[in-house]
């Protein structure tokens, strides 16, 4: 098979993290025989540098152009205290989300046994924890009218939500409940917002089209307490886009893996497939950044950009294998030997051949 | 001292756990030679069935003439899976914290040595923690414009702030950080939000007002991580009324104790003390509600709204003994005897005098 993949390394870390990936990647299509187009595609603070834009229109096509991303993190701490600075790395990120369409963040949360009691929770709240957040990631707060008014002095910001975002969204939580648990949980604000009195009419409306899966409505506070007391509750939960910023970001500590989470995003025109822990700043350059999350990211885009189930096991299984024979970066090495990125990295595409 | 106080029992285990208050207050009371006026009023579901109106305006005017209102709970089953219901008791809250300009919700978050090990959370993550999140509490999208277009297909919500409502919470939340550990963090998502920029702005512009007072600003959903990772970093947070309803209830499920949290909503016209648990519909009629929250609300009010410093630890004092002694309701009980919410107020009482 032909794979046509956009590579954007973008800042901080993720061109180390990315470099990991591309090295397992090519392996596991050597020993398959598939064939891998990489096209590099500037993005962030690395683009402002360069072009003036963090989403440059060149990369965008690159991106257009490819049948998946693999992206590594935007964000540069220089512009981290301007909040006035003029353009800004995040604002690439949410142009490439707008323009490719990438309206479904997947962000899975489950623990690797071997490093359950690097949590922050205990042991017996997060034992079998295995859920999905499913956030909208184009519209909502994030990409509705916003401004000042009253020469400064009052500012605004705009949710809207049309019942088809709704939909969109929703169908593919139903569809992945489906391949799972069979549990869904619409996350909302229903008792003030009206933007989710839409979203939790639509999704009851949906109900009867997926009658084997069992939905429940809950307030964004009481979600944000019930994933730190129990997360194993959930299964897919499904939320707009400013609810999913924050509940995913709170998903990824409990696990005690967050150097280790991967996520999707699906999009109209392509996926994205990216680490979840970001730039990450202090780390760059240093050859000391976990690769893993990058790596299982590539796994994600196997299964699901390509639908290459096994290519996908495999390398999970190396990524098992590395936690198992403690081939890891700093972060996870405790009192052991600590290997640098790209090791791991070399560690993981050996063990694929 | 005179002390005129409304009482708003409300709704579920609102009215149990408010009379325990009440008998502690009026022990307190006694042995300091203060006069307490009760004044009661409907609100909540309970309004709603008797007038009509989830906050009626003779409400109003007992709160409006209270120096403090002690209140209970809102929220009845009745109207949970109902969006659309005409008059619903959340309705009541907003309108009570509106008219009353109740434009900052305080809610410390802080450990009791002998039931930290209740928390999800590890205790070496937890000790320590004493933590105050400052919420406004009638602005932004709670209260903004919001609606339908498109024939009802499209729904919007608006979220407005002016620099003075920002100031004005800011303002007490750098006063409260002077009076404690000088830490002040600013939440917000200015990264994308233009209120959430205002709110940065604004804060930034107050930081010479305050020199000794050391000010971060994080985005809430790295709060969202970081409250769960390492809680006793924070002093006092400021943020805006969405963000602080989901951080104050994330914050309110890591010491362990959330069924003792208190919390004081600072007004304009008056002051409003009331336990953070709601009004937990299962366990209504019972006698089993655990009343402590509701009593060390009190004991906010006492130091807060009069000023009565002495009151207040005396009542904190008390509440120590119980837990101390195991003279506590089912929740906290383990394998000893539960006693009854009316049980564990007789005692309160007996021991202030
Ligand atoms: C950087 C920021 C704009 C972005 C967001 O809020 O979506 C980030 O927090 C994320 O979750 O990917
Ligand atoms: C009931 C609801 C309207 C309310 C809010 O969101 O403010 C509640 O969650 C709270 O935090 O007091």
């Amino acid at each position: 098979m032909k794979l046509n993949i956009a590579l954007l390394p973008g800042d901080g870390i993720g061109p180390e993290v990315v470099e990991q990936a591309v090295k397992v990647v090519d392996a596991v299509a050597v020993k398959f025989g598939h064939q891998v187009n990489w096209t590099f595609g500037l993005t962030g603070a690395a683009a402002i540098d360069e072009v003036g834009d963090p989403y440059p229109e060149s990369t965008h096509e690159i991106c257009m152009a490819a049948d998946a991303v693999l992206f590594g993190a935007i964000g540069h701490p220089r512009y981290d205290n301007d909040p006035k600075a003029p353009v800004r790395p995040e604002q690439g990120l949410l142009k490439m989300r707008k323009k490719l369409g990438l309206f479904a963040n997947v962000r899975p949360t489950f623990t690797f046994p071997s490093l359950i009691d690097n949590s922050p929770l205990k042991r017996e709240r997060i034992e079998g924890t295995d859920l999905i957040i499913l956030r909208e990631l184009t519209g909502g707060i994030y990409f509705g009218e916003r401004g000042r008014k009253d020469g400064g002095e009052t500012a605004f910001d705009t949710c809207t939500y049309t019942r088809d975002e709704v939909r969109r969204l929703a169908k593919l939580g139903f569809e992945m409940a489906m391949n799972r648990r069979k549990k869904l949980c619409c996350v909302d604000k229903a008792n003030v917002l009206e933007s989710s009195r839409l979203w939790r009419e639509t999704v009851q409306d949906m109900e009867r089209e997926f009658p084997e899966v069992t939905v429940s409505y809950e307030f964004v506070d009481a979600v944000a307490m019930r994933l730190v007391q129990w997360p194993s509750s959930y299964d897919v939960l499904i939320t707009e886009n400013l609810f999913g910023d924050i509940l995913t970001d709170e998903a990824s500590v409990i696990s005690g893996s967050m150097g280790l989470m991967p996520s999707a995003s699906i999009g109209i025109h392509t996926s994205l497939f990216e680490p979840i822990h970001g730039s990450y700043p202090q780390a760059a350059g240093k050859d000391i950044a976990n690769p893993l999350a990058t790596v299982l990211s590539a796994a994600m885009m196997f299964e699901d950009a390509f639908g290459l189930k096994k290519e996908a096991a495999l390398i999970r299984d190396v990524v098992n294998q590395s936690l198992a024979e403690g081939l890891v970066t700093e972060d996870l090495a405790g009192n052991n030997k600590a290997y640098k990125t790209s090791e791991v990295g070399d560690w993981l595409a050996a063990q694929v051949s």
